[in-house]
């Protein structure tokens, strides 16, 4: 571009930052797509439906569909249609909510908390290899360092 | 889980490393929500689309589709789609390559750079205002953590 640019661009920090945010992407990316691709081959599963089982687990009384789309990690996609089949695997069920004719509250099953504990402890296992390399000091300093990025 | 788990989940810091990569992913997601609320409140366009112009700014003479797919650092999504759509759009335009018949070169067109480093410069000043309660040791520090996982 020909135009001027705000003359504090390269000083501020602003293009570490920008690198940083890169890598970051780039450093999900790479973590995300190992771990796609340990589920589909062990378990003929998908990270949504991990995701999925995960929030569910932690709120072991059941959600709303609304509730359980904002806890996703990953991509939102189509929960209603991932919940769907999970329905039809067994894996979750639907209840209705007493005095809300509208929602219907999402829960696991005893097989989809079954199901939920081998692949959980599998996938723990799976993130302590892909980052077996950095030792826990480094881990211990980055995690405080991204966690101030949503003011926590 | 009433099996017998192995001895060392607890002691060789995988709980810590599950818990850095969930901060990972909520980090990149809040971010990424972020840049693609602005992408879309002041241009009207999408991470994707984003992501397709950067990349094709870098490769001024262009890419075959297999490429610019393998460089993307969002969502894959509908490459094609999206490509389809910004080349109606006049930011992209499409070539024969010499001896494939069956491959596409894919490069910006003039107006495709120009939109592209007005946006890019806007999304530069946004990480940075996202990243600015952050000093730059502690992110020269993530960085080079970070670019650690992939062996980097």
């Amino acid at each position: 571009m020909m135009e001027d640019k705000a003359p504090n661009l390269e000083t501020d920090g602003s293009k570490q930052r920008l690198r940083f945010w890169l890598q970051m992407l780039r450093s999900t990316k790479y973590l995300e797509n190992s771990l796609r691709e340990k589920l589909r081959r062990e378990y003929g599963t998908t990270l949504p439906r991990f995701d999925v089982l995960a929030i569910l687990y932690k709120s072991r009384d059941g959600l709303k569909m609304s509730a359980l789309s904002d806890g996703l990690m990953v991509s939102n996609g189509n929960v209603t249609g991932i919940v769907d089949r999970m329905v039809s695997d067994g894996m979750i069920e639907r209840e209705d909510i007493p005095g809300d004719r509208r929602a219907k509250l999402v829960r696991l099953t005893e097989k989809g908390v079954t199901e939920f504990e081998i692949m959980a402890e599998q996938h723990e296992g799976w993130v302590a290899e892909l980052l077996a390399d950095i030792n826990e000091q480094d881990i211990a300093t980055a995690h405080t360092v991204l966690a101030k990025i949503r003011g926590e």
